[in-house]
């Protein structure tokens, strides 16, 4: 079988090198050309017989459907603002349709007609965005609700809380999943939010904005058939100069991924100190070999992922904020690169997302662990002090500092006889009520 | 008069060195710690004596108002998680009260009652962030407006719309206007809905969230007491450990001033190509002596201002996300960071936004000289090949290549002439309605 | 054929998914492996069978070569710090060495005698990267050469110098690549700085640099052997347990990258001017369609190209800084992260100097344009006020403004004219040598 | 007594606000211009009245010793490449040398004579930049040689080696020591290769390099006077067209002194780690108070202060390089911004070098902790295991699980008589030179 591309194809992977459109673009793009393409047979009835209107739809329909990913050889990464990327796509349309029904269209004069790359490659960039945006968005939803399932699980259970690495307070561990889950909520939110602005599409406008040559009927029908065809809420920009122009929500949406990326950073590196030797408060799973030497070690691999993962969606995060302000006059010609970028982000946040959830499904949670920790820290003589001041508990932080009670039950053995208390009395301050403010 | 600030102070300006808080944080602890010392008061009278609590009262009020911003001479640049910060405004409490009425009221066992820096000095951040943004939201309204403003102003002005720095196809100077109100109004949506986390503030919920020896009524009372002090729409965050540890909400606030600065850097950019001698279709207000060498130039400083502190806010934001999740387990002790690195932000933004306004009031706009390089520009010719069809517009864009016409009067008699047109339609062919599609 | 990897390696794909290795790793890996089994063996000849290590070296040699590139399955984004890349490696020289003379060697007990991943892998990464600095280093030493070259031939080209964005002083088009060319020397120097850390390796450091478990003679003999199957300057490390647990020299590497990039940035947003339609002081090759509805018009492909890369070598550059710095007690558990991303530096870094050196061969430079931008500019006329102070060229100033003179010639008889003064004297002032300082 | 600036000053006051210029910056451009305005004079010795010219000299020399440093109300946070400081200079100079012996100097006609900001302002940069690295390296070098100094005095004392924060293997403390001092080292290093560059001044090349105006003599002058009276060994620049126009020795400083914080930060991280509760192995001098409700809390503030001013650094080193590579054409118009950028980098590294020299200072190390630490680890048993094989420490591996010995003599006592071994034999297996490579 002959190529699909041809020359304008040829002269890109010239000039750029190799690389390989990512699945998501082509998708994307084979929708808008579908669109735009039968929005442009209705326009002018004339222009194609109804047999090649039909082959230009197979045609889009089996490249939006993945037959032809191959065809499209080369990289996000060029120059020409995604000119190269609108050109192969009308090349391997017009191949296809030569194919189908022995029909030769131009790939500009016929395929580009009314369209500009300008357009049409920004608005299947969106397109393809708003969809990754909706898979990261449920797998943060995945997250949030797991979070919440253990924050309901373990409500009874009483670790340390530190500050500054230091032991403050008794914490419940529900608590601890909760305030993690509150991370998860609010990322959950803001990714919503950006889904109101990645909707909005600037088909039709052309080059400029401006729509110069584009006729009104075929600016609604392209963007209303863009709709059907891809089951997407998505609008035309009421600012076609502007959405053109200006990238600034792609921004804000590399940002919004970089934040959630934060926030993992923050869990894991929470989960790296809680699995750490001395600690030992969580243990990691045992997913593969840890070490010629130390056989029984058990590395922290999945969380070390998430790191690495996230580190990248944060750095990845800025470079993609960086393209989008580099619009220049009435144009950004970095948008292959950003949509490179993001996709990056997208698909590190989605690895990292799914390594935390599957490290939350398997992590050993030590409780005795927990509980030894804080029976011998001063964190939980601490809860005593308001009830008792320092100077009658000072015998029991004397005590205790030379020998550490094991766990609760010696603590409060312990307690109730140096401070010649009531065990009652004890067991209710001592209750994760007063403990860790269950009654609010 | 003797030093307001006590001994801990003292050691925070040996550990840290000297500084200054800054005047909106001073203020918004200040109010914090009325709303709560007010509230400590009435959950238990008997602690002291009604003069004590107006002297109390008093001296909240007197730091709220600026009265003794000397008597806050540490950085914001500190360790401790703005533990000293803390004591800083207590200790100078306790002085005033005792200057006041003789009380003597101890800075932590009377002035911290029920109330940790972890909550308190969070919730002061965020109320002086909160009134920040309302500033910078009034600023970028201010911008939008004179944007739309401008739109409608220069709706008729056309000159030369251009991609990748080329010439490409005409542009209504209105629509350039425009373009960039575009940028302001999603700026403006962004800034306002930050608003709604902001506003959610940990107080109460002392060391980690968990509300540790706070009472109910208290928590209560203090809130309340704050919203109707600071006159700001407060609410208490419903998951106090996330809360009182997380603050990917302020790298949200971050992000979002970047972003706005990104938008400042993209206008910035354009003006500074437009008033680039070449091309010369802006002006730069003559504000300061150019160069000795030169005493003609005029030189664009505003417009570099903007630049150099939009690259600030920029660069200050991304520093502001990392302080913003590093945090630790229950806290996250790099709050006077980055507190110090949004308010560093937020006045450059400030100082932007204004500079660039000043700019715009100023500006002066060759609109000849927009009219000169869009007659002399293929984009105009462009214009015209969807009519005519590039074989017959051929000899005009040879002839017009040897002798590009000065302005659309010639324009219009050369290609009439060449063309073989009645003028009429090449009126029509050339009039904004057709060419910057000003018909949508 | 049956699969060269093992369980190790299944269990990596599990946890980090899918991937591939990149060559220039695997070459790496294959020639420390080969050096160090090696020092083995001649360490403790009792150990294998000389056919099994002569087997063993040729396993090596094949992975070195490239012939088993598809049985490295796995990603560099990992966590485990490695392991899994060791072990992969191991597996397949078990599986090699099985297959050659069915010796049954574990891919632990005897192929990582002696060596820890954390100080055999970071050798590789090292070997690695060295290879492509020495490979950066030839691109920016081509690209410095022609610079240099162009500084020579156009050294009696007049041209526009500018200042912020304003038309200055009289500068020579050589000088314009010279200064260009200042920017590649300084990097050249500090790319060969940076060789003489990276050349620094752990090996023998074993787990945690204290060569524990590892004889001397078999640490040097590895060395030398590494450094003979390399043909790199390979030293050891004076400090193992700083060697394997920091990165900061890889950092550096990547900083070092990262100002190559914005100096390429500079020169690519000066040509990107300078190629705009206003100025047209220089044409950009016609390499590729530029527009559907523009049929002249030409992009600046090659120049967003290098814009593009160069702006991804920066942002990774940043996030390699992160991971290198992410070092956590004894280990750097990012290095595969940060290994990856300097390798992708590397690549972008490497394209985007492909990329301007061809446009520089391709570019066009337009030298009457050149001429009619500096006739026609305040530039030439500044450069007369030294000479005849700013009243005595008042009147010449103004003449000019309202008819700037198309080229030298006319701007000289104009001049003289007006001027009243003798030619010679005036074509003295206007010499290469007063105006742009040759006798320098 | 009247105010020395005048009106330039005011103009920029009024367009850039008010601000006041770095101690640093006021004294190294006095320093700049003495040395220059003394070749003017001596290259035309006409100009000036000997009076005019000691009075020049002795007004630079008191703005040089920081007598008027009021006399400097702006920031540098500016538009105008510098302009407005230059001329700050030259007014307050004007101002003395009129008040000191009546003369009227015109502070551009008189005091810029064959000086542009672009030469001049640039070179001030560099000299206050390179006194600047000079007491950064001075303070890397102290810390360095802490570092040594701590590696030999703690060389006999073990800890747990912990790599992916588990227990790995033993580790000389003062190993852990002297791997910090291996990245001051390197630190020192980098820094030394510096200043190699930024001693390179553009002094003389006048507004483009291109040395316009400017005679010869006049600008081997003030060079040589210029390192007189700085006693630093700066040389012209070679290629000046360069020096003027490209900053990206800046971006490189700014890029060092990002490394030297990373480093910071590692350490300043892995020290938290050692002081924090559950590993107790350092312990944070008691600088302040800690906590309300936990009396006996020591916060790490100094670790915590390293860490603020860290990120700062890499911070601002990652905005200093965007500002350095801003270059456009023939200038870099961001070099006030720059210079402020990398003032701030400069001042808050040494704050973060001092604390942490402080808490290696005053830190107590508590080396029981780290016997019992290690004892209950299994990265003891990990040192057996190359001995024993794993068959043979199995026993013993499973009763240490269940009881871990609490320090040395336990472990001993109990592996001698469970692996009924020669307590000799296990003494030897278990000394520093096996466990932690003293012997090499």
């Amino acid at each position: 079988m002959s190529r699909l591309w041809k020359q304008e194809t040829a002269k890109a992977l010239e000039n750029f090198g190799p690389g390989g459109l990512p699945r998501q673009l082509i998708r994307a793009y084979g929708e808008v050309k579908r669109a735009a393409l039968a929005a442009v047979h209705r326009h002018d009835p004339e222009l194609w017989t109804e047999e090649a209107a039909a082959a230009i739809a197979g045609a889009c329909t089996a490249i939006i459907r993945g037959d032809h990913d191959d065809a499209f050889p080369i990289s996000l990464s060029q120059g020409g603002a995604g000119t190269s990327i609108h050109l192969n796509v009308n090349e391997v349309i017009s191949s296809l349709v030569e194919q189908s029904c022995g029909c030769s269209l131009d790939p500009l004069e016929d395929l580009a007609r009314f369209q500009s790359t300008n357009d049409t490659f920004a608005t299947a960039v969106n397109v393809a965005l708003l969809r990754g945006l909706a898979e990261i968005e449920k797998q943060v939803i995945a997250l949030q609700e797991k979070l919440v399932r253990m924050e309901t699980e373990y409500d009874a259970v009483l670790m340390t809380g530190r500050t500054e690495m230091q032991d403050a307070l008794p914490l419940g561990l529900g608590q601890l999943f909760g305030s993690w889950a509150g991370m998860a909520e609010r990322d959950r939110w803001r990714l919503s939010k950006l889904a109101e602005r990645i909707r909005e599409v600037p088909l039709g406008g052309t080059a400029i904005g401006t729509c110069f040559n584009a006729p009104r009927d075929y600016m609604n029908d392209a963007l209303r058939t863009l709709r059907s065809i891809t089951g997407l809420p998505l609008a035309r920009s009421q600012n076609l100069p502007d959405a053109v122009a200006h990238k600034d929500s792609l921004g804000e949406l590399a940002s919004g991924y970089a934040l959630a990326a934060g926030n993992l950073l923050k869990i894991a590196g929470d989960l790296l100190y809680y699995t750490s030797s001395p600690v030992g408060e969580f243990q990691h799973p045992d997913l593969q070999w840890g070490s010629s030497i130390m056989p029984v070690k058990v590395n922290p691999v999945l969380l070390e992922f998430v790191q690495g993962l996230a580190l990248r969606v944060e750095g990845d995060g800025r470079t993609s904020c960086v393209y989008a302000r580099e619009s220049r006059l009435q144009l950004n010609s970095m948008l292959p690169f950003l949509a490179e970028s993001i996709f990056r982000q997208e698909s590190a946040l989605s690895a990292a997302l799914k390594a935390l959830c599957r490290f939350l499904d398997e992590v050993k949670i030590n409780t005795q662990r927990m509980e030894a920790n804080l029976a011998s820290s001063p964190a939980l003589l601490n809860a005593l002090l308001p009830k008792l001041g320092y100077h009658r508990l000072k015998p029991l932080i004397n005590e205790f500092a030379a020998q550490p009670p094991r766990d609760f039950e010696e603590f409060r053995r312990r307690a109730a006889a140096v401070l010649d208390l009531d065990p009652a009395l004890l067991d209710g301050w001592l209750s994760p009520e007063e403990l860790i403010g269950q009654s609010f």
